[in-house]
């Protein structure tokens, strides 16, 4: 069912928070090759990146970002941001992103997994957010609508976004992650969903694929921690820009899958160190959740921009005198829709 | 994590739609033997039963029928709804039931399923309706909440109902079904997962098990097409029943699940025959979807029943002058609360 498309509308990009990726690329290779690869250095990180030949790739540091964005913008593209910068600069209809502390996974059988193709499938195949299938990805092969799917929305709609998920460390919080320090996660799930309508999801940035020419601004580094560190567990920029997408997807009539492909995610950083840090995220999401839920879009905001323009003046009027950490998510989300426009990658 | 239940307040139904239930019961026997089993009989079924010993159980036929339910209601207790007279009877605060054409599945390692511990553990765990969890059932062994899944919300509510799957057979409709006559599913995707709040799920009756004491009354035997037949892809039956359910949990604040348990659905019945009778199932749906996804339930709508009145007056009301179909649903509604409160199920 997957509709052919072709390799020069896929950007790979990558964030690159350590400067070794031999290893990493290395081991995509055999998915990445075909692509061309963005690589976006962490601003923070000082070493030179260490990147094997073969590629079709451009790398951007801290000059290309302050260059193109100059200074000012509210927005940070340090630590995990860095990769939006990345998002920016794409001329591409298709973005696939992953961490770089993951690798191929393998499937119950041994074959390795190529996430790249599965979701490139996700967002070619359309989405079903309006009536859940119980079989699942009714578009996968071998598999179709449940009886009582109505027929009138087996066409389903244009999939936006699709997440990936990970094997061998699941994407927990600090606390989780201290408390189950060893626990890792086996259980390979061969399913794809769409998320229902009006159902919000903590959408993790480790492993994920959007269209950029659908959704592209709704991918915004807006909620930087104040104690925000280099691993995903201390961060919540990918949740809080996965909510916006999720509601402004919601709000367009477009769909979000989740499940399938995996990678495999490789260990990194102290959870118990984490532990020890302030538990800012957690307690923000108590404050963000009623927020998403009940945030409604005028039936006139009908582009991306104007979607996210409209949730970022909500930020600042429902929980801008909350914490500052809102105030400057809304300034950052402003700063990003003028900044996507003025580097031309709006439609 | 799933909460200890006696043997003794779980009720087995099974509805009898052949009379040789000898294989049946055979393969079933090291799950359902620690359990007490009601069979209703198809009162449209002429031959005895051939139920093999060893069991604990109560049969019904159409003599307890008429003698519980009277003459003066509009239900119809024959089909697949034979079953739905279990329900009345059963005193147990759990049910579980199996299409009498479903056998044990086995998972991919080989391994038998034991589908009645499954259901058990579904109903007994909390579910999460009110936001998705990526990582799927978070109270399985070895999973858990995904970073960002506010932590207000990790408590869960009551499991009401858990719909389980097919392998071999899933469960289309005729013309599904008649257009991929050899299809067979064999996708064993290995996950639980709450069906989100406000989110319509086309419930199968094949495989399922639900608190009796939480939702009973919203499992209805309303919704008789004119031609059914004793195929599954000849009925709506369950698939109105579901919606009722969904509804009544949503505005409840409790949960639904789909997902594992896997059964084995072997085939019955020609879908090419199927095919040639009208497609009024079909049809139907996208009228009654529409409606489901709009009827609000009031507030001082507070039990079961009194939401399954409101239901039942709304479909009058708004779905009554379309089709007799729909009609005769609303008054087979109303019978059946007045029914459940008499028969003494009523908590």
């Amino acid at each position: 069912m997957s509709l052919a498309i072709k390799d020069d509308e896929v950007d790979i990009v990558i964030g690159a928070l350590r400067s070794d990726l031999t290893t990493f690329m290395n081991e995509w290779r055999p998915m990445f090759s075909r692509f061309h690869v963005i690589i976006v250095k962490d601003p923070d990180l000082k070493e030179e990146l260490k990147i094997p030949e073969g590629f079709n790739l451009d790398v951007y540091g801290k000059p290309d970002i302050d260059q193109v964005v100059g200074s000012s913008t509210s927005i940070l593209f340090s630590g995990y941001s860095c990769r939006y910068f990345g998002y920016l600069v794409s001329r591409k209809k298709y973005i696939i992103s992953v961490d770089d502390d993951c690798l191929p996974a393998r499937d119950p059988k041994g074959f390795l997994v190529d996430a790249v193709a599965q979701h490139i499938s996700n967002l070619t195949n359309p989405a079903t957010p309006f009536f859940f299938n119980t079989l699942y990805d009714p578009y996968a092969e071998g598999a179709d609508f449940v009886r009582g799917y109505p027929f009138s929305l087996r066409g389903g709609v244009k999939c936006a976004l699709s997440c990936g998920l990970w094997l061998n460390l699941a994407d927990h919080d600090a606390p989780t992650q201290a408390l189950k320090a060893r626990q890792r996660n086996s259980r390979y799930v061969d399913a794809v969903m769409t998320v229902p309508a009006r159902s919000l999801i903590p959408i993790s940035g480790i492993n994920i694929a959007f269209e950029r020419e659908a959704v592209g601004p709704a991918l915004v580094p807006a909620l930087k921690l104040a104690g925000e560190g280099k691993c995903r567990w201390e961060t919540m920029e990918d949740i809080w820009s996965g909510l916006c997408v999720k509601i402004v997807c919601d709000h367009l009539g477009l769909g979000v899958k989740t499940g399938l492909p995996y990678i495999w995610r490789t260990d990194r950083g102290d959870p118990i160190a984490s532990l020890k840090k302030e538990w800012e995220g957690v307690k923000l999401m108590e404050e963000v959740i009623p927020f998403f839920q009940s945030v409604r879009l005028p039936r006139e905001a009908t582009t991306v921009e104007e979607c996210i323009i409209e949730v970022a003046n909500a930020v600042k009027e429902r929980l801008g005198s909350m914490d500052p950490v809102f105030a400057r998510a809304a300034k950052a989300m402003l700063d990003w829709v003028k900044l996507w426009q003025s580097v031309g990658s709006s439609s």
